[in-house]
């Protein structure tokens, strides 16, 4: 079976590359490299030492055997190479992580926004049209996002899976409808998946596309089985304000003694998952695809859900690590709770890997281990969702004198883990 | 009142403009002249002759005053200038009709499919970042259409303005919901009008701006007591099987003597709204916009319902020239039924104007009048909604060697309206 995986590149896409080539598939990424680009222009960079990709697909041929191919191509403007590349190889599958993917830097300037709406869009769209004209009958596992439905509102009934029914008053009585659940996005990286589900809704109607999309939560953990087998396949471990993710951000800080950074009460309820997890769900869902004709499946691609100072307390707890609480830079309820629905993929076969110490401290532990790399002046959150919004000052100085290497600030501490 | 009008060129843009204009609002017209540009695209031409924008503009100041001024700007790709202009010109509202607006258009190639969704997403995308970006307070008036509802779906309930009440069912009992009605495009086009409603969601809650999206329904009619001022002033009149809207090209069809080309059964009943009244609703709606922090206003530009086949029988029966039944290029129901509430614009003052035989005797004698400029060729409607579909051969031949201006056909018959 022949996947392509586009964005295989990214912190999920990566992981999902090699899980599915050595399960089997005959695996090519498209990517553009845009990830490793925005970092150069955020002068950030992953904590983990992720090596260029013709490293990363030269290694796993040598540590595993298969071949994993490349194709460098830009989605949202390159519509003829793809074309010819999906007639050349005539996929089974395609996984489709090729969007923007971090809701602090769609907000972060006019720029950010425009690219995030540019790029997300055409990309998705680019594909569709290209199944179409093509006439490729791949089954799409595309990666959306939980922040599609917002926080809050359905009261006590859980999140539905993509589909929600409702009675609509009419004069000859109520009728009773399922639609997709009303989109309430809370940032211009999550509209563009509202945005995706519209479009493949109507691609699914009628051109008979055979799509799954995956509202994934939060994705937390770093490493899977594949990517620990070589230092050279490691996964990206993003830390910073506008990247990196809340759980992994607090295991970071952790590992270099830099206070939680809590925004706001930490009231927010939010889904997570474990990067493990994510890589089984994908192909899960390609294997499972639906038929044409049908509407797009709508799978949640959770596990678990937490409110963010409960995270916090449990990292600082085990830790010893303070909390900081930082101002908000988001326009969000202050709290909400959270119930999801998981039922597909705990039925398709899903065991999930659940948020345990041994875990936490697996990652604290990669954290640890690059504690050198951090920058902590990367670390506050500075991409505000309106203009004028505070936002914090650096907890920690950086020394920019200090030597390569020996970047450990002065106030650091607690750069092992404690549990 | 400084108005921008984007779009301002096309055919509703254009008699809006004007109107506007006269009504004494201060217009500064932004247009990339895209309509014409698929025209030269499509080898087919404006029925009626329109002039070059600058003819246009000219003329409008010698006839009646004042200065419409003219921007040439691409919407979708040239941000950093439409941020000069915003600075420069502060406008108070900016009337949005800059999108690719036909829906077999839209579905005619891979290439005009990207190119809507390109071209609509970024440029409605653009205005939003924009205004905020500069701190800009205009009110927002944009063209939407019908058929982001779809038809059929809320079996006897007149279709709302925007907005739909629904239950939820809750473990705590149902709960009351206003969501934005449930999308059902019926082409990548009307697609491109669902994804432009949520990003008008996202900026109002996020960002206050304040917006109005305008239902339309399907227009006819070509002149506004502006356009019908001075012959350079004409509006557009679109015929060709991809832009002419149904009743105008069933009053061009008698007017030449063309078969009244009805798409499957002609049981598709859809809204309808005379040019002379889109002009007034956008007035209206610059004229009582929402508030900062309100929801997008969203306004249902109608005034009257018609099944395709009742009119083209009404045209038929008035003008003596027979209805062939084509096969249908739209992946739609065969029938259905259509009530639409459109109480806003009723109650903000809109006196409609119906669908009455002199109003439609005054189009077919503009179609009349021109029949010498028309193609017969590009009447029947090639662009399918999935390959392969069946679609008509011309029903009239065209004398390629026939002299300019003399390009009659043999068959033509009945060139002057009958009513």
């Amino acid at each position: 079976m022949r996947v392509l995986v586009l964005g295989g590149d990214g912190f999920c896409g990566w992981p999902t590359s090699l899980y599915l080539s050595d399960r089997g598939y005959d695996v090519t990424i498209l990517d553009n490299l845009s990830r490793r680009k925005i970092d150069v222009n955020l002068e950030v960079g992953s904590l983990t030492p992720i090596t260029a990709i013709g490293d990363r697909l030269r290694t796993w041929r040598e540590v595993s055997g298969p071949l994993i191919d490349f194709v460098n191509l830009d989605l949202a403007t390159e519509y003829d190479r793809l074309i010819a590349i999906l007639r050349e190889l005539r996929p089974d599958a395609i996984v489709h992580f090729a969007e923007q993917r971090a809701a602090p830097y769609s907000m972060r300037s006019p720029a950010t926004k425009r690219y995030t709406v540019d790029n997300n869009v055409r990309a998705t769209h680019n594909l569709l049209a290209a199944l179409v004209h093509t006439g490729i009958d791949a089954a799409i596992a595309h990666l959306g996002t939980m922040g599609v439905y917002g926080y809050g509102w359905s009261g006590t009934a859980p999140i539905p899976e993509g589909y929600l029914t409702v009675k609509v008053p009419t004069p000859g009585g109520e009728l009773e409808r399922e639609i997709l659940h009303p989109a309430n996005p809370g940032s211009v990286y999550h509209m563009t998946k509202t945005l995706d589900q519209l479009m493949f809704a109507f691609y699914a109607k009628n051109d008979g596309l055979r799509i799954t999309d995956l509202h994934q939560g939060i994705v937390w953990g770093t490493q899977t089985d594949q990517t620990a087998l070589d230092e050279r396949l490691i996964n990206r471990f993003d830390y910073d304000g506008d990247y990196g993710t809340v759980l992994n951000r607090f295991l970071m800080q952790a590992a270099i003694g830099h206070p939680l950074t809590v925004h706001g009460t930490g009231g927010q309820t939010r889904a997570f998952i474990h990067i493990a997890d994510t890589v089984r769900c994908v192909e899960i869902a390609i294997s499972h695809p639906p038929r044409a004709g049908d509407r797009p499946m709508v799978l949640n691609q959770v596990t678990e859900t937490h409110r963010v100072m409960d995270l916090a307390k449990l990292v600082g707890d085990t830790t010893g690590v303070e909390i900081a609480h930082l101002p908000n830079p988001r326009v969000e309820a202050e709290e909400n709770e959270l119930a999801v629905r998981n039922d597909h993929f705990l039925a398709l076969g899903l065991r999930p890997t659940r948020l345990s110490e041994g875990l936490l401290t697996e990652v604290t532990e990669v954290a640890a281990r690059y504690a050198h790399r951090a920058d902590p002046r990367k670390i506050i959150s500075r991409s505000v969702w309106r203009a004028g919004m505070p936002c914090a000052s650096d907890l920690i100085p950086f020394p920019l004198q200090s030597s390569p290497g020996v970047t450990t600030p002065r106030t650091l501490r607690g750069a092992e883990p404690r549990a």
